[in-house]
C-alpha cells in the first residue's frame, strides 16, 4: 500500500496501529474505545503539501504532514466514574504525541456499547435517547433517559411500528452505576391540563391504534400504478475516483468519512483553481417545545451527542440513489478498539436537474439547450426515530449546494384520548407529535484562489428619486460591506443580502425559539445567527463545541471562536452557515414524514471569466421517447 | 369529435368559427387579429358541471356551461389609430354575446405581425423591445423602441452572439405612423460620468469582443468528458392522458394552453378530493436599475406585454425533458385570424427527485425507503434575450411546487472601454449587464374540499420563560390568524410565517426596489406584497391588470381586487404569490446564464389522515449499477 494522502481517512491497519499504541500506554488496564479516526494535519502543513502536489513538484522526498490518529476512550480504573481520555498517536513513529484526561464535566458522546448496556438495563425499552442537559443534581453523572414504546405483536411482524404506542414512562439510568435511578412520569394531558401530574386513569395505550409503514402491513397495500423510472448510463459515470480523489467535470476534491461529521469534502478545486479547503456538516440540534417536565430535556445534538458513526446508514444499491453509484466505506471501532470496515457509508452519483441554460435565437430559430448535471456526495443517518439525508451537490457551472433532507418518523409522546395540546399535533389516537426545530450548521472553509479570503456582505437597497442621480426612480444601490471582524451575521432576504467571494446564499429561516435563558438556548448558541465568520484555527470544527452530550452550555463552539474578535479581512476565514426548519408536525408527516428539503448554495461570482458551463454539450438525449401512442389508453 | 369539456382549450375549428363570427360583424373592414382563445365559463357554471361529472351523474342532457371564445383584434378603419376590440363569441350559437371597443388609453399586447413591421421599419435592428411606459407626450401613441446590436459576420455563422456588440442607438418607432419618430442616444459612460451625453468619441463597438455560446463557435469546443445519462421507462409513464385530462398517482387535473398565461392547470384533485380550481403564472415584471434615460423604460411585463403565445418554445424531444414525454399543442392565430396549431408548447413528464421517505428500524435493521417521483408540466418562453422555464410539479405526497427558472442571456448595453458603473457589471469588453429584478406572480385559486376556503396565517413565536406555563423556556407558540379581509400580506421567514389551508410557502424574496413614485413602481403595484388574498371574480386573472403594454399605472390588477376590502373568511378566495430574484449579474452569467431557480410550494396540512405517499412502493431499482470496477481507471 502506498503512503496515504494527508487527506485520506485512516485505513484499517492505521486504526489498529493507533489502538495498539494507546493500549501500550495503559498497561494492565481495561479500555473502552469510543472512536479512533484521522486527526487532520495542521493546515499549514497540508497547504504546503497541496501546493507541491498541484504544481506537480511533489516527490518522494517532499516533506509530508504528520500522519495522526485521535483515539477517544474510557479508562476503566479504580474510580467509580471512568476517566475519559483523548490521545493523539503519530502513526509513522507509532508513538503518542498528546494524551489528555478530560475533565468529567465534559462528557464524551454515545458509543454503541453504552447504548446496548442501557437497553439491557431498561430491557423493555426500544429507544434510549440522549438525556439532554442534566437537571440540577445530575451534574457529574452519565445519565440516560429511555423513551418507551409498546409494540403491537398481533401482526407477528417485528417491524410493526411501535411509535404508535408511546408509553408515558421514562426510566432514567445512571450509566456508571448500571442502574435505573428514577422513573419520570410525564403528564399525558392536553393544553388545558396542568403541566405535571396524572390525568389518564384508564389503560395508558388502550386508546392507541396501529400506524404502519412497512409495505406488508399497509391495510391497502402499496399503490400499483407507479411504473419504473431508471437512470441508465451506458458509458459509465462521468466521474473518476482514485483512492479518495474524485474528479468530475473540471471539479476535483477528496472525500473522507469520520464518525463525528460523516462525509467531509477536502481541497475542492475547479479547473485547477482552489475553491474550498474543507466542507462538512458541523452540527445540528433538535429542541422540542413541549413545556412539560421532562420533555424540556428532549434536545438532540445529532452530530455531537449521537455517535454519528454508528448512526450512518449502509447504503444499498437501487434504494438510496439511482444510476451508476460509487460507494465509499468507513472505518469504525468496537469497545476494544478493533477496527472494522463499515460498508457504503457514502455514495457518489450523478443526476440530472433539468435545464441549466438555454437560448433560442429568435431571428434564426436556433435553440441551444444544455442540461444541469450534478454530482452528489450523499450520506444518511438514522437517529432512533429520525433520519437525515445530507447531499453535497456540485454542478457544471462551478456551484455547490449543501442539502439537508429531514425524513423519518416524528418524535411522539402519549396523550389522553380526545385531548389536544398547543405544543404539538395529534397524528394518531393517543399520539402527540411535539413541535420542534431542526437547526443545522454547515462549516465552510473557503480557499478561493488561496486561503486568505474576505467575506463581503452585499445588499441591494432602494435609492430615493433624485433629479440628478436617479431622475426616474428606477436606480437601486448594490452596497458591499467587507466583514472586518469575526462575529455573527444574519440574512436579510428582503434586502437580498448575500455573502460574497463565492456568493453564499444561506436560507432565511427561523432561529432557535427557546427563551435565551433556557438550557436549550444556552447549549445551542450557534443558532443565534445565520452566519458566523471566524478566523481559521486547527481542530475548530464543531459549531456547538466538542462536548455537547450532557452539556449545559455551548463551550468551545463557534460562538467562542467568533468572540475572539479576530481580524478577518483578507485572512484565513471560516464560514458557518446555520439554518433550520421549524417543524410543527402535520398529520401528513405520520407515520413516516415526506421529505423536507433545505439548501445552502455557493456560487462563483466574478471569479471566472464567463459561465463555467458554457462548454457543456447540447447533444440530444437519444433515450427520450414520446408518450404518444402509449398513454392515451388506460394501461394500468 | 365529441363535445369539448368546458375546461378544454379551443380547437382549430372552434377558433375558426370565432374568427368567422367576428368577421361577419365587421363587413367590408380589414381586421388584424391578435389572439383568439377560450373564455373560461363563469365559475358557478363550471362548478355545477364538475359536481355532476365527479359524482358520475353527468348525462348528455346535463346543463353545460356556455362555450365561449374571446377575440382581441384591431379594426383598421378611417381613424389614424386603429380601434382595438375585444369580442366574445358563443360558439354553440355562433353569435356575438359581447363586443367592446377598448379606450385607446388601454393598449393591447404585442402581436407577431407588429413585431415584423417594427423590424422592417428599423431594418438593422434585431431586437425590438416593448417600450415600457410612455414618456409624457407619447401618451396616445403606439410606440416601440428597438434595442440595436451589431453582429460579427466574420464567422459566417448566423448564430454568432450579437449581444456582445450592443449599439448605443435606440430608434423609436410610432407604429401607427409606420415611421421612426426619434432616435434615443443613451449615454455610454461609467458611474462617474453624467447620466446623459456622449462620452465615447471613438468607434462605438471597436472595443467589443465576441462571446459565443453555440457549440461550433466555442474557441475550445465543448467538454468531452460528460457521459450520457438517460431516463428509461420500459413500461411507459405512470400517467394517463385523455384529451386534456391528466391522471397520475391519485392526482387528476386538466391542462390548457392560452396565449396570455401559457400552461394553466384546472380542477386539481387528489384521491378525488378537490384541491385547486385553477393554477397559473399570472404575470412577471423585469425592471432595470440603470438610471439613465431611456433605460428607465426597460421594464418588461413578459406575460401582459409580450404576446406570450408567440414567445412559447416548441419543445423538442431529447432536449427540454428526459424520459417519456407527452406533448400538448396550442392554437394561435395570424393577423387574419387563421388558426394554426403550435406544436409541443407544453410537455409532461415524470422525474425522480431523490428520497421521499425512509426509516430504518434500528432494532431489526430493516430499512424502508421510497423515492420522490414528480410529475412535471413544463413550458418555456423566449422573450428576445431572456428565457424562462415554468414547471408545475406534483408529488406523491399531494404537494404542488410551482417553479420558475430564469435562463437565457442577460440584457446588456454599450459601455466605454475601461469604465464601470454601479448599476451593472461589465461582463465582456464594452458590455454592461444592467442590474435588474424579476418579480413573478403565481395565481392560485384554491378549492380545498370546495370553493369556500379561509386563509390562515401561521407563525411560530417565542414564549417567555414562566414558572407556570413555560418553566424550562423551551415552549414556543404557534399562532394562527385567519385572514378576514382581502389585502396584501408579507412573509416573515424569521417567524416561520406560512399560510395555511393547504400550507403555502412563498419565498422570502426582495420586493420591487424602484422608488414608489417611479413609473416602474406604479405599473407593478402587485410587487408590493408577497401574498395577496382576494375574493374570486370571474375573469380577474392578471396581477398587473389586463393592459400592461404601454401602461403607466397598474389598473384592474390584484391591487385593485384587494382594495375591494372583501370579506374572505370561508369565501371563494384567490391567492396571489409574488416572489422574485434581484439579479445583479455575475460575469458567470455571461454569455448565457446558468439557471436560477425559484419555487413556491403548496403542501397539505392536516387535510389527509396520514402521509399520502405512505403507500408508495419501496421496490429496489433494478437498473442501478455499482461504479466499482468501471471507474477506478481513467476512461476519459
Amino acid at each position: 500500500m502506498s503512503t496515504p494522502h494527508p487527506l485520506s481517512q485512516l485505513s484499517i491497519s492505521e486504526t489498529t496501529t493507533a489502538r495498539d499504541v494507546v493500549r501500550r500506554s495503559h498497561p494492565n488496564t481495561v479500555l473502552n474505545f469510543r472512536v479512533i479516526f484521522l486527526l487532520e494535519p495542521p493546515k499549514v502543513d497540508v497547504e504546503a503539501y497541496l501546493e507541491l502536489e498541484h504544481s506537480g513538484k511533489l516527490t518522494a522526498e517532499s516533506p509530508r504532514p504528520p500522519r495522526l490518529a485521535q483515539a477517544w476512550y474510557d479508562v476503566i480504573g479504580n474510580t467509580r466514574i471512568p476517566q475519559y481520555h483523548e490521545t493523539i498517536v503519530d502513526l509513522t513513529k507509532a508513538e503518542i504525541v498528546d494524551q489528555k484526561v478530560i475533565d468529567p464535566k465534559s462528557k464524551p458522546s454515545l458509543a454503541m456499547w453504552e447504548f446496548d448496556k442501557v437497553i439491557k438495563c431498561v430491557e423493555t425499552s426500544p429507544a434510549p435517547w440522549p438525556y439532554g442537559a442534566p437537571d440540577p443534581g445530575d451534574d457529574d453523572e452519565r445519565v440516560f433517559q429511555a423513551l418507551l414504546f409498546a409494540q403491537d405483536k398481533r401482526s407477528g411482524n417485528p417491524d410493526s411500528n411501535f411509535y404508535a404506542y408511546p408509553l408515558p414512562i421514562i426510566p432514567i439510568m445512571n450509566y456508571n452505576k448500571g442502574e435505573i435511578i428514577r422513573i419520570d412520569m410525564p403528564a399525558t394531558g392536553g393544553g388545558d391540563d396542568p403541566l405535571t401530574g396524572r390525568t389518564n386513569f384508564g389503560g395508558i395505550i388502550d386508546h392507541c391504534d396501529t400506524a404502519e409503514y412497512v409495505p406488508e402491513l399497509l391495510p391497502d397495500g402499496t399503490r400499483q400504478d407507479l411504473k419504473p423510472l431508471t437512470i441508465v448510463q451506458p458509458y459509465g459515470p462521468s466521474f473518476r475516483v482514485d483512492d479518495n480523489l474524485v474528479r468530475w467535470q473540471k471539479w476535483q476534491f477528496r472525500v473522507t468519512f469520520n464518525p463525528r461529521e460523516g462525509a467531509v469534502l477536502h481541497d475542492l478545486r475547479y479547473e485547477g483553481r482552489s475553491v474550498l479547503y474543507r466542507l462538512a456538516v458541523s452540527e445540528m440540534t433538535v429542541p422540542y417545545a413541549d413545556p412539560r417536565t421532562p420533555y424540556h430535556r428532549k434536545q438532540a445534538f445529532d452530530f455531537g451527542d449521537g455517535g454519528l458513526g454508528h448512526a450512518v446508514n449502509n447504503l444499498t444499491l437501487g434504494c438510496d440513489c439511482l444510476g451508476v453509484i460509487k460507494y465509499f466505506d468507513g472505518v469504525l471501532v468496537d469497545n476494544e478498539g478493533n477496527a472494522t470496515p463499515t460498508k457504503n457509508v457514502i455514495c457518489l452519483h450523478e443526476q440530472d436537474n433539468g435545464i441549466n441554460w438555454k437560448h433560442t435565437n429568435w431571428r434564426t430559430g436556433r435553440a441551444v439547450v444544455t442540461r444541469r448535471r450534478e454530482l452528489v456526495v450523499q450520506f444518511i443517518i438514522t437517529l432512533a426515530n429520525y433520519e437525515y439525508v445530507f447531499n453535497f451537490k456540485l454542478d457544471q457551472a462551478a456551484g455547490i449546494v449543501v442539502e439537508a433532507r429531514a425524513i423519518g418518523i416524528v418524535s411522539v409522546v402519549n396523550l389522553d384520548l380526545g385531548k389536544t395540546a398547543p405544543w404539538g399535533n395529534v397524528v394518531n389516537p393517543g399520539v402527540l407529535a411535539q413541535n420542534h426545530q431542526h437547526v443545522f450548521c454547515v462549516r465552510i472553509d473557503p480557499a478561493i484562489d488561496g486561503s486568505n479570503n474576505t467575506v463581503v456582505q452585499e445588499e441591494s437597497l432602494p435609492v430615493a428619486m433624485d433629479p440628478k442621480t436617479n431622475p426616474h426612480g428606477n436606480l437601486y444601490e448594490v452596497r458591499k460591506t467587507p466583514i472586518a471582524k469575526s462575529g455573527g451575521f444574519d440574512v436579510e432576504p428582503l434586502n437580498n443580502r448575500v455573502f460574497q467571494g463565492y456568493k453564499l446564499v444561506t436560507p432565511a429561516t427561523q432561529k432557535l425559539l427557546a427563551d435565551p435563558r433556557s438550557v436549550q438556548a444556552k447549549r445551542a448558541l450557534f443558532t443565534q445567527h445565520h452566519l458566523w465568520v471566524t478566523k481559521y484555527k486547527d481542530e475548530e470544527l464543531y459549531a456547538a463545541g466538542r462536548y455537547t452530550h450532557l452539556g449545559k452550555n455551548e463551550t468551545g463552539g463557534v460562538t467562542d471562536a467568533a468572540a475572539r474578535n479576530d481580524d478577518v479581512l483578507n485572512k484565513d476565514v471560516v464560514l458557518w452557515s446555520c439554518f433550520g426548519l421549524t417543524h410543527n408536525p402535520r398529520v401528513e408527516d405520520w407515520p413516516v414524514m415526506p421529505v423536507e428539503i433545505l439548501q445552502v448554495s455557493l456560487t462563483p461570482s466574478d471569479f471566472f471569466t464567463q459561465n463555467p458551463a458554457i462548454d457543456v454539450p447540447s447533444d440530444k438525449d437519444l433515450g427520450s421517447q414520446s408518450a404518444d401512442g402509449c398513454c392515451r389508453e388506460p394501461r394500468l
